[in-house]
């Protein structure tokens, strides 16, 4: 997906820019990148972080950065942060979502004989340059986002550093967080708040869809006021978002801990032990162990000093290892005992499927399974959302194909839950995946335990349901 | 500390080598090494993994390594492994203990004018060097084992990747664990059994105090029985171990589990949540709030994605930011709430102190601490053990010399749990952490949640009881 | 300056494309970098070359190149090769020489606000950028160009590597060479000649002023032809030039050698031995001592396993050394000599007098300098050269300013060698250098070594003569 | 061969090491090292030079080292410098030789179970380490080194970076030179002369074969007198040599020089050219033509901007034209000339057939040889020599086998110049490389040029004498 983090600051921001940028590490794995500007212009750093963390990639960097305004990007495919020339000065930009229509605008400049892309690798345009482009259609730098804005479709927040200060602009829907925090010396515009304390942040307030301000070291200015519509996807809560941070004022632990209390109170299978699949099961796992006043235990340890994240080796040989490396079983916790785990969702259900066979080989006697959200029907088509990629691959789809003979059969019913078809498809997963038991979360019980209005939240990709539809010019 | 891992396969062994030393990580912060034996002679790569993780420093070497036997090592000072030439042919060399008597042991190879040490830097002899020039005393591997296993004072477990196969050899007292493991194809011998389950390796059996094998992979050879006297630190357990290890077939997370339910049965403070500081701390929490029936949170989560271990940058204006980066508090969590946490134990108490600060900015009501081990009163003197480096600078010792002008007075009173002097010590750390309430682990409580004999256990460091004593030549 | 290599084949391209853009080395300190087209799109490499050589620095990413054809290049400032996305489809484009309008042309089409530089480091233009700007204005590649050529004031010879072949054009009034090249499996396009032969190459032609081709590996096609007024820079073979390379299919060294049989002929100064000042100043020498059958020696010679060129410590504490670091004395043949020395020009005059105490500190008896150009008057604005950047710097200008208290009076008469004011000018220098004799080549000599009409040859910098001069649309 | 330099400064002597070392660059393709000692110990970096020069390896390394004594080697083989711990304290050594009986003295000190080499890769003993374990044995670095050059066959010049200073020693029979230099501030030991003026260095004194001195900040100590005996070797002046370098104050380029000459008194070929095949043969060839005042030309340009030494790609698919990249011919200077080449020795003659070739297909229309040595008949046995390592593969020997059936016939009649066998071979050598002459350099011209007696220099390839031949303990 991608994450971002800005600061203007009345000393230099650099640590705190490198810091509060590794703080988004979580939502992506690709490139990692920094600008600042001072009076001596830009000065920006792109590494690919693939295999190596954020930081011990700019560490060397460092010392070549001095400014007191700064933005900083994880970004998932493209080289961030671009410097662009254009008739509204130099600045740098960052971005985060996805451009639906990327061909189709692109086709539109080129067709003017007027601009041209020079980011690209072999044939893809870079879509940060994209809404460059667009940006400088318009006499200002707030008109040019606006446009952007408006005529992108699928969502995009994004942050430019110009010699004006910073500009900070939400997804038109909101689809995507952007907070505004403040200490003494500085502000800062971030993705998540869980870059904040440590650095001495306090959240000032939560950016309103659409919304767009300058942060500056002095203050923020509102340059345009959040729009009526808000649509941000629930998955934040249920799987991206880190434990510690916080949208709309939400946290996210304080949510998968309801999320896992609604299931605990959906249920009464009879249990030894809850657990989660690490990491984001943890959370909605100790919701259920606290309310169902069963023990929670860790079956499963993910090895973090070297597991972080996925960094895959490139040697061929040594891939095949990789998939079961990251989570270790400890069979003193596993023999004998029927355990009910608890996990975000089921995507495609493949490494799920192993997982559990292991449990059996080490001797579980019963294993339950409880994803924290309905099963999944939809691909996402408004962020870059590597949990949904192929919507025909997804555990529910293949049931239903193989249920019907057809993966596009009947959806609707499939999405309801009070449904015979629901039920068989329900079923049809458990048994593939040789699960004890299998419930999922019902949608209104997640709703209930993120606590904003149905209206207010993206759940496309569990109910197809699309509000807001109407992508440019509204 | 430190850790080791060894294969002997039929087949190539580079692919399990590098994933089964990379799960020894947790071990040790500066060195990464590997050696592969082939027909061609060794190939060996060294790597500094101070501000990166082993795997992705040693990727690129994989395409060079090929080999059945090989050895690989997380090291916390020296250089390792070291390929050795002698009278008993090439070999390299690991190892993992600490040497408390190099200096005597090095001038009286110096005084024979007959050897020498290559592997310096600045002033400082390489101990596992050392290591090799005892065992090249003798006529044959084994023989030089036992000589290096009695003259070493401290403790000293190694590997030796030779002609005829992979000499292991655990410490004389077994400070440190060695565990012998295998798979259709090929043997392992490890420190930490973590490593084990994810390469398809399942454990064999565990050395005992001295015992000497030989390790091919056709099987495993016994050169030398176990001793009867053993001293396996207790602090594996209760902190270094990865909760996925068992040691003497014990396991971790079972252990700090036990831990926390023997706090919880010594305990009834009223709270409304049990924590534990990550990542130690937590086996230890799931325990006491499984026996307590009382709601486990998260009031602190690491940032896991790029905090796995602590990566110091070189950059001195950043390094003032380090010490709190790691835990990001959850305020939602802490604010009005009566939080118990357990900790593995408290050293210096300094980084705690502020940590409990930190709580009450955010609104605790109430913060109590349950240590899982008793107080920290000698340092230790058999392990390179980062923990209690400075014996006077441990919280016990600090509070003892306010109490007493004197750090090292009435040090026997102080250590036991019922004495006057104990109470009014614990009393005065409480109060410097201005903690609620704090209550130590009892000693007989943590030796019971091991389950091992206390005579089997080195509790050195909270009783000062050194049992085998006597250094070398028993 | 800068150069650029292109190769069109029936196989592979990279291995002759690596080769061949590294002979252009000696064209530029700063930046690297090569482009390959294949089905699978662009695969581009840039990198920093001020403290390695090409060669060494792109050696690992030949694994990662495939194609048939490509573009190299040697730059002195900005990264290329750019890879630009348009309404022409994508390509890859690199250009030499020096775009004197860059500002009010980067004006020009910012206020059309309908594009965009994302080249830029601080706050300056990317060059090759602003090209690919002008070239995407039209509606084929070819109208393009010569809307490029006829924009640009200064120079611009360009390489494009597009889906339709690669593109090579010649700046307009040919200041830079572009010579076409094949063999029986492949065309090339190259600056400098002096990189064929080794790979297999024989010139095919060399490109005439403003002429555009269309390179394939079956051929090519000329686009555009040649144009009326040519003025290739004479400073091409007296100093830029590699001795092995030839332009307009006059070789370098044999005008050096031309040259300095023609500063033999108007001399008659009595010597031991004749020597020259490395590189350049090799070929001059050995001229003049043909000519003036007085032995050539080597009092100095250049210490090329690891000055091939003047690669730059970063440490300031060691940067006081490189000046003098290139050139090794032989004292051996300096002491007790009479020593000429021929050198392709006199910039600024400093290093140059510090070499000369050097020989006298070495003992030698005399020293006579024989530029083989005539003084530099007038700084480049055509091409980027680093030999005359300050205008008033140039020893010339120095000695007018000392003479006149004006450094721009009478430049009419100073650069005309039968004055008197040139003479005292030639006098006022010699005894700044303490040469014992200083005689400067004259135009006219220089211009019948070179060999072409002197109206073809630019020789703005000796007597700021400027044929063509109109800028553009012409 | 390899190359060493030491600095003993009142100031620091990082810079100095860092350019006398890389002045040695010309003399080995490996391996460069630097140590440097202060209070805090020694500070030491060794890198692969293979693919890139000593300097840019080295550059990152200066802001670490920090010392007023510092020693560094341009190595062949093995790393070095090495860091020694000993009964005689910590020091650093470097060595530059071939010690022929490595074998049985690495044999004889394991026999004694007394000592180990920890500085292998594969099965090879690194030489510079046994050479420390023989000065290990004895009481002094004094008598350690004496031993060191009594017991070692083959050849061993070395240094010593030790709490007393820098120990500097030249080998027994003084094959390798090493000068003692001074300024100001320090004093240095260097193999070459030519890293001296250019660092602000004079020679002081040639060391004698044998002699052992320490060198300190104030001033140089002699602790062993020079030995009666001396086999420098003769190549040194021939080929290996740096032109700006001298030895036993007789300097490399007018020694070539003289070659030259005699060569060409020694003819009276009508020739249109000399010319040398660089870079050795330059030096000869300006001899030649000054004697013969026939025009010094050049018909190859080594293109030394990137190829300075023969660094080779990784690459399999670039490897087959690297043979014939370093030099670039100028069909201008060749087409219908009667050319004559200087060439310091024919080894193979594998790739000289090849260059012949091309000159004939540019259009020569007579190539003449002139080595300015006689034909190499036997390889060196006392340097890590290069130029002549498979004795039955000179082009001699392949012309003797090819005429007697016996590579090893009539060797005495060969190496005699008025011999009609010696003749019959120098046609024989030459109608395989398709010369139109051939003459070699008569071995009493070349000991004359050279000017030292012959009994003093080593000719042993030529002519086979070993007038010293005992190896140890003389």
């Amino acid at each position: 997906m991608g994450g971002f983090f800005a600061v203007a600051s009345k000393q230099d921001c650099v640590a705190d820019l490198y810091y509060g940028t590794d703080y988004h590490s979580h939502l992506g794995t690709q490139r990692g990148g920094m600008a600042v500007k001072s009076n001596g212009g830009f000065t920006r750093f792109i590494h690919d972080i693939t295999n190596a963390q954020f930081r011990s990639k700019f560490e060397d960097d460092l010392d070549h950065m001095r400014g007191r305004l700064g933005i900083g990007v994880i970004s998932d495919y493209e080289d961030q942060p671009l410097i662009i020339g254009s008739h509204l000065g130099a600045y740098a930009i960052v971005t985060v979502g996805r451009i639906a229509n990327l061909a189709s605008l692109a086709a539109e400049v080129f067709a003017q004989r007027a601009t041209h892309f020079s980011e690209m690798t072999g044939n893809a345009i870079n879509p940060t340059e994209l809404v460059a482009t667009l940006i400088n259609r318009e006499a200002t730098f707030h008109e040019g986002i606006r446009r952007a804005q408006q005529r992108i479709e699928g969502s995009c927040s994004l942050l430019l550093l110009t010699d004006q200060g910073i500009y900070a602009a939400r997804d038109r829907l909101g689809r995507t967080p952007v907070v505004l925090a403040r200490k003494a010396e500085a502000h800062a515009a971030s993705m998540e708040t869980c870059a904040l304390p440590n650095l001495g942040f306090h959240v000032e307030r939560y950016l309103g869809p659409g919304e767009i301000v300058r942060v500056r070291e002095d203050g923020v200015e509102r340059l345009q006021p959040p729009g009526q519509s808000m649509q941000i996807c629930a998955f934040l809560w249920v799987y991206y978002g880190y434990p510690a941070s916080s949208y709309e004022d939400i946290n996210v632990e304080v949510v998968r801990n309801r999320c896992g209390a609604a299931l605990a109170r959906a249920d009464d299978t009879q249990i030894d032990v809850v657990a989660g699949i690490p990491d984001s099961g943890t959370g909605h796992a100790l919701g259920y162990a606290n309310q169902a006043h069963v023990p929670y235990n860790r079956p499963f340890v993910k090895y973090t000093p070297t597991w972080p994240r996925s960094f895959m080796p490139q040697e061929q040989r040594v891939r095949d290892l990789v998939a079961r490396m990251k989570l270790i079983p400890i069979p003193h916790l596993i023999r004998g005992k029927r355990l009910l785990f608890c996990e975000d969702s089921i995507v495609r259900g493949t490494q799920l499927k192993d997982t559990i066979q292991r449990l059996y080989d080490y001797g579980a006697k019963e294993v339950h399974m409880r994803p924290a959200s309905p099963p999944l029907v939809y691909a996402c088509k408004f962020l870059n959302f590597s949990r949904s990629k192929s919507e025909l691959d997804l555990a529910a789809r293949t049931a239903i194909s193989e249920l019907e003979g057809d993966a596009n059969a009947h959806l609707d019913e499939y999405t309801d839950p009070v449904s015979p078809r629901h039920t068989r498809m329900v079923d049809h997963i458990r048994q593939r995946l040789q699960l004890t038991t299998l419930k999922y979360q019902r949608l209104g019980d997640l709703v209930s335990a993120i606590g904003l209005p149905k209206g207010k939240l993206c759940t496309y990709c569990w109910d197809g349901a699309e509000p807001c539809a109407s992508g440019s010019g509204s």
